[in-house]
């Protein structure tokens, strides 16, 4: 089992109030809402995203890297797969 | 009608396939999916939001403050907008 | 003159503190420093830049987009030039 | 020694260069030079410094969490760390 799963239910909470960040931009492009209303709530929605992502980081470092127990070759893979999410994606 | 009316039905679509991605996010997170899944759906979630963002801050400054015939209030209005969106997200 | 040139001064303060935490960056990875505090350093110089580039796109945005008495190309221009920065860089 | 020691020399190189480009921003400022020029020196500087904390990040993560023969304890401290500069700058 991933360790997501032991953790999955404030994450998948997260991930749901960003679907609803998510309509309420889309409603707003589609009642034609003031321009700065829209700008601001996809501008939260980044933020919200950032947070998740710095979260979900956090976890894989410590459940698939850091974590006593793994094999050297399963830490060398967890930490591969976050330097590629970091080298696409900021750091 | 705001600028965002003329132009809102590509901005509608790239919306809503964000909300499809954030929807596989959640699905990922519930079917326990692999983790490494999990932060490349997400990070691909960030780097749409910013591409959207980025195409919504552009139509904004063109519309709401380089437009010719607005107002000097009017412009001033539309930058102190843009400004505030850039200094709590970014740039 | 350019507007920077009005306020130039409080902002080559801040490029030269810039300078001064490159500097520091320097010294540690010659110095063979933790490598925690190398990240540190390095991490409060991009803390540092954006800020300093968020000002100055604020500067731009109001004196060579939104100030009262620019052309109507002008402005398109100083969109342009704001719109290929945010583009490349992020929002 | 640090892990940085045995490949410092690529990282100092670029940290030099970084040094370069700052002080080219701050000459612009000086010399009043177009402010579109002084924006773009300064964005590139932030993707320059963007590329060599993604760098760092990667090494300390090899190096600090990854590394085969880490006792547990050093993995933990390692990945703190590196949590720390994620939450605090990005990603």
């Amino acid at each position: 089992m991933s360790h997501l799963a032991a953790r999955k239910q404030p994450l998948i909470n997260r991930i749901r109030r960003i679907a609803g960040q998510v309509a309420a931009v889309e409603r707003a492009l589609e009642e034609e809402a003031d321009c700065a209303v829209t700008l601001q709530r996809l501008a939260a929605v980044r933020g919200a995203v950032d947070g998740l992502l710095q979260e979900i980081i956090a976890e894989h470092l410590q459940e698939h890297v850091a974590h006593p127990g793994l094999s050297d070759a399963e830490r060398a893979e967890g930490a591969e797969e976050l330097i590629a999410v970091i080298r696409r994606y900021a750091p």
